[in-house]
């Protein structure tokens, strides 16, 4: 049952693994379609094909890096009934982020991006928002920007300084954000009668990515 | 009153920040020797001269930076006589970062570097070191830890999400993180008697980097 319309999928999804392979490796300025071929192990010219632009095909690995993770994390903070569930499901992903260095560069070499230009900042904007959705279920708006800002903040001191910030001071100083705020229950009191905020995942990543591969193919080899 | 010695220390200035110029444009692995010289308007050869090795170069405008920047922040806490005192050094820390989007992007080179290479993630660890050390006077060794956690992680919010984490917000997030210590005082109780961990910055950062860039120097050249 081979389709011509899967391994393009197949195609595509192995690009943009490629792509993040290398930035993983030695970062955004080293993607090229030479090399995500090669690290794809498919034909020289596959990339050019799927991706005129390779900016392209950077941001959509991105995007498919942020699919993944978020489907992580928000699996985390699914029917959480406490605050500890919380907390730990915040420091599980700090955890996620720093046992497998790869996720911290990308995370890095994204906000850079971000730093420099609208398209990245966007994408790292939906990354922030889809994050404190999973929360936001049973914390303030505020209190999930704090969440967020202490588990990024302690990324960092992990990836810096090894385990000198202990699990249970990143508990300790979740708790203290989440404590600042009145409001929080599971689920959110006053929140209980809205829809929740995040969306439900109806696409997997990989048809994701192959969809934004589609869009972005050549249109003279498409013809 | 000239010398080649200073002619020789402002060149190597002028390299290292060339090389940071390159690097908040467009990222560590578009900097070539080439590149250097020509955005330092110094003559080409001049960075092979200075640096053999281009990865020097590169560390030690991140070496450069990380001073420039950690002579700010001490001024900050510079004198601390009060919980507010220390939440608006550390806020205006967080408001230098993202105003200036360069400083911020370089922070996330060096870690995403630091991530890669254990030469940056040294000076990633010392310039966190540095950070705590300058705070340490007010605050036990674990909440300076999560003072800078909260900095950093304010940091990514700002430049993700613009103004939506407000600086009442971070203040507050801060005094949360604050608050925790007992210990806290100005300077710090049963730390007093003890000398100031910071030790005090006797060579400038120009200085510092000239040295840098002469222990790197060919040694064809040099003799």
């Amino acid at each position: 049952m081979k389709r011509s319309g899967s391994r393009s999928e197949a195609t595509a999804m192995a690009l943009v693994e490629a792509a993040l392979q290398i930035i993983r490796e030695s970062g955004v300025k080293s993607v090229t379609h030479r090399k995500v071929c090669s690290y794809a192990g498919v034909a020289l010219g596959s990339s050019t094909y799927h991706y005129e632009n390779l900016d392209n095909l950077i941001l959509d690995a991105f995007g498919h890096y942020v699919d993944t993770v978020s489907v992580k994390y928000e699996a985390h903070f699914e029917g959480a009934t406490s605050d500890e569930d919380l907390i730990e499901g915040a420091l599980t992903l700090v955890n996620a982020m720093t046992t497998d260095m790869g996720n911290a560069i990308l995370e890095w070499e994204l906000f850079a991006e971000a730093g420099r230009q609208d398209a990245y900042r966007e994408l790292g904007h939906k990354w922030s928002r889809r994050a404190r959705a999973a929360i936001e279920r049973y914390v303030s708006p505020k209190t999930a920007h704090m969440m967020e800002a202490v588990w990024d903040g302690s990324t960092v001191q992990r990836v810096l300084n090894g385990n000198q910030m202990s699990d249970d001071m990143i508990r300790e100083l979740l708790r203290a954000a989440l404590e600042l705020d009145p409001s929080r229950g599971y689920p959110r009191q006053e929140e209980a009668a809205k829809p929740v905020t995040a969306k439900p995942v109806k696409k997997t990543a990989k048809k994701a990515a192959a969809k934004r591969a589609t869009t972005t193919r050549r249109r003279s080899k498409a013809s």
